[in-house]
């Protein structure tokens, strides 16, 4: 992890990261419950979708231990939270409905992620390009491996509005701050920025990333 | 591996997870022969299926080697065990018969992947709780592998009998075992016990990890 | 790696592998495009295809850094190569064509994989057969993982031309060569045209791996 100079810093980082966590938790048990799973299926899906992009950077970068692992009260935290939301139903539909308004919260916790992971990577001295790719996995993995594994392709390769591209935008500001001389803090900060504006301004707006040539031809009704 | 005081002991383990990694290994094969797989297909299931939650365990603890390169002769037995199976109606028929009834070779197979994870982990002084969930894992991973593979939404995330709470209740039982100054093959063996049990009886009985609240909107045909 | 004698040798290595993974990153890409993905899920395919066998072989045999980290420029000249792929019509349709008449081209891909994967486990001291798996890994687990990803039963698992089996054999070649004394360039050579010529007769003759005795029930109409 990159060193804070400031223990302010370190202390907002850890408050944030410790949210996106927990969201990306929630919003892996409202996907079982949309499956009929039972609470194993949501203990796994929350778990699933708050750690595996993590684990997934950590493993390609040959990280250990692992952040479910260093802090490991968050998977008591997570098994904590499966209880009364998979069997209270006042909870499980206040969840559900914070989740649906929560396009805010994922965009928040995919910057999170995004600059954590490419920071992590920019502190072991990788390539800049490989840093840039480690921030994505990051903050894109864990909806990946999550969709794999109850069967659907995954969302982020369809079109839609900008999330990868989001991430990969953010990482890069992130790097080019701090090859400009900016601390990791605010570099960051600038990055979440980034990240968070292009999510929420490309749903409202409709942006997506331009339509691949194969898309008229699908609207064509070609084969 | 946690050490064994006395040599009998280390024998009836080695023997026992022999059996466990032969009987996960057929269970592969005749889900190849369902899903009407050629024998690589048979024999890449047949090996997930008996080392994929020992792999996904040793790549979250880091360990090194992997299980099935240490004992690389079972690979050889495996690819073995495939030909005749794939081409040989009878014994094609008996290890499909054997497999219908065999809730109870799969229930200690449960029961024993459960008990070596959590040694393992507990040898090398993780967290409690990671420990318990690397019985989980080791017990129940080669089967979610194994179905996301074949592209089903994995059974351990589906309601049915006991699975994975079975798992968990005897790791738990093995760490408190240990914490309240068993040995391990004692602590183990009352674990093996518990995991088998609760498997068998809650089969027998109906018994499921309590329904969630969304089942009942499912059975109101909610949307 | 093994270390190659002559420069020559490895020259020829280096051409023969980066080809490899610029075809399968295609093939990646063209697949993307059939499932009409965007340009990320395009990226995400090509990549997975061109790295994921190599990768899983690294993690396996705790290899760092990996092959794509280590040439992380690939990464960024697929990044390039995804642009005109997606965005323009003529650059997709030559790209498709070539892909359909590029059962060489695949075949050559196969044939290198293998050769790299097996040469690495043998050059670290492996077991025979685990260097054997580790060539099938190399050159068959980017189009699994591929499939799983993209929501499909790998087409490696059902029955077709020879693949799987062109590359254990292809191995074994490799491996037997350097157990009587050949160098690693000229047993790899006879390795890859073995796999090479078992995977084009296979496809042309329509040899397929013997029919499991099941498909006999399946072609019955049994259940």
């Amino acid at each position: 992890m990159p060193e804070f100079p400031h223990l302010s810093g370190a202390l907002v980082f850890t408050l944030f990261e410790t949210t996106a966590v927990i969201a990306a938790a929630v919003a892996g048990m409202i996907l079982a419950a949309n499956k009929s799973m039972d609470i194993i299926g949501a203990y796994a899906l929350a778990c699933i979708n708050a750690f595996a992009g993590g684990t997934v950077r950590d493993l390609l970068l040959d990280n250990r231990p692992f952040y479910w692992m260093e802090h490991y009260l968050l998977l008591v935290v997570i098994l904590a939270l499966c209880i009364p939301f998979v069997y209270s139903a006042r909870i499980f539909h206040l969840a559900s409905e914070m989740h649906r308004r929560s396009v805010v919260i994922d965009a928040i916790g995919l910057a999170l992620f995004t600059m954590t992971g490419t920071g992590i990577a920019l502190h072991q001295g990788r390539p800049l390009i490989v840093a840039a790719l480690m921030g994505v996995v990051t903050g894109t993995m864990g909806g990946v491996v999550r969709d794999v594994v109850v069967n659907e392709v995954p969302d982020l390769f369809r079109p839609g509005g900008l999330y990868a591209t989001a991430s990969f935008t953010g990482a890069i500001v992130l790097i080019a701050g701090i090859q400009y001389g900016m601390q990791y803090p605010e570099a960051s900060a600038l990055g979440i920025v980034v990240v968070v504006a292009l999510r929420l301004l490309s749903l409202r707006l409709g942006v997506t990333v331009p339509a691949p040539q194969w898309a008229a031809r699908d609207r064509a009704g070609e084969p």
